[in-house]
């Protein structure tokens, strides 16, 4: 190839790359905003905002869809090697986190249904810290692809650690409510899955972080192994 | 491209396909193994053998990442076009869905270590049979990529019903086993986190199958909408 037509090449891909990435930081606020919406619905036990949630769970996953037809579509078409190849590559992996993500978003938001107006059986705290520890942790992990910012994506290790202790507490907390009064078991069960996918969304979030570092240095490493 | 050269292309190409197909295939079986010892841990409460699941998730790990750089090369080396590259993408996104099963195995097997020889609260039984379900689900899924049939794709929507049917079964058995005793909350929480798991593996199971309907179709189908 000529240097003129390498240099349109290249022009063509970086702009298809940009329009992806749009997309992309697109998908990423609508999952912060589910995760936000989900927690938000059951700790004010709101159901039209639950109702919300898991309805545009089907646009989210349209979105992916797009980015991913799209990905292939440069592919084909741009013929990218190496480096770039693996640009597209990563952000193809990451849309199949962020949409796991939407997915325990709107099973949080069933639950908030499931509970309807029965009451909580604690005011929630930890949860909707754990929550907002996952939005902050999708932010840093899509920045971090965005700028290919190593530093930023290993940030979001010491996260998931914290969400990890989190849920843990949670566990024992719930287990103890549910031994002291057998009433509140089925609510209780119910949050205790919530605690999970909260911990399982910050886990998804890692691995966009563990994709990017991968993407920069070549190097796959385990930021909470 | 001339068709003698055309020719010798196609033949490189099906030859790693080939290559990459034979390693999915053997990421599947240490799948499904690890979906089979994981349950027969628990069941059991063989200890040894969880520990096997545990350990050898991370060779599934390795092997996932294997398959996905061999898929990224495939595609730099070959540049295929169409319907080859969609075959190269559905690959590389099964993999994910069996690298997130055998996570799952990894958690299951988990239980098994923290419920040690205390006895069960049950005898474990549909929980079995979820088991029993989800590796029929992998096997089928994997074996209509590779025959790229439809029809067999397609059939694993109505197991997917029955192991969601299995899950509620057992979520309202163990809640009423905690509610009768207390004393059972802790292993009963954890059991219901089996059930759950392995829910989500016939998610993923559904999820390739899924995809294979899509590669041969080119539409979107949601088996278990």
């Amino acid at each position: 190839m000529d240097g003129a037509r390498y240099k349109e090449r290249r022009v063509v891909f970086e702009e298809k790359m940009n329009h992806l990435q749009e997309r992309l930081h697109q998908m990423g606020s609508l999952v912060e905003g589910a995760i936000a919406r989900s927690i938000e619905s059951l700790r004010t036990q709101d159901q039209a905002m639950a109702q919300v949630v898991v309805r545009g769970d089907e646009n989210i996953d349209y979105l992916q869809q797009e980015i991913e037809d799209k990905c292939l579509e440069l592919i084909a078409t741009q013929q990218p090697m190496a480096k770039d190849l693996r640009r597209v590559a990563t952000l193809f992996k990451i849309t199949t986190d962020l949409e796991r993500m939407a997915d325990y978003a709107s099973n949080i938001a069933e639950i908030t249904l499931r509970i309807g107006d029965e009451p909580l059986i604690k005011p929630l705290v930890d949860i909707p810290r754990m929550a907002v520890l996952s939005q902050r942790m999708v932010k840093k992990a899509l920045d971090a692809y965005v700028r290919e910012d190593v530093e930023l994506a290993a940030s979001v290790g010491p996260d998931d650690d914290e969400v990890d202790n989190l849920f843990k507490q949670i566990f024992r907390e719930l287990l103890t409510i549910m031994m002291e009064n057998p009433r509140t078991i089925s609510q209780a069960s119910h949050l205790l899955f919530v605690g999970r996918w909260l911990e399982r969304m910050s886990d998804h979030a890692t691995n966009i972080a563990e994709e990017v570092i991968f993407l920069v240095t070549g190097e796959r490493q385990r930021l909470n192994p």
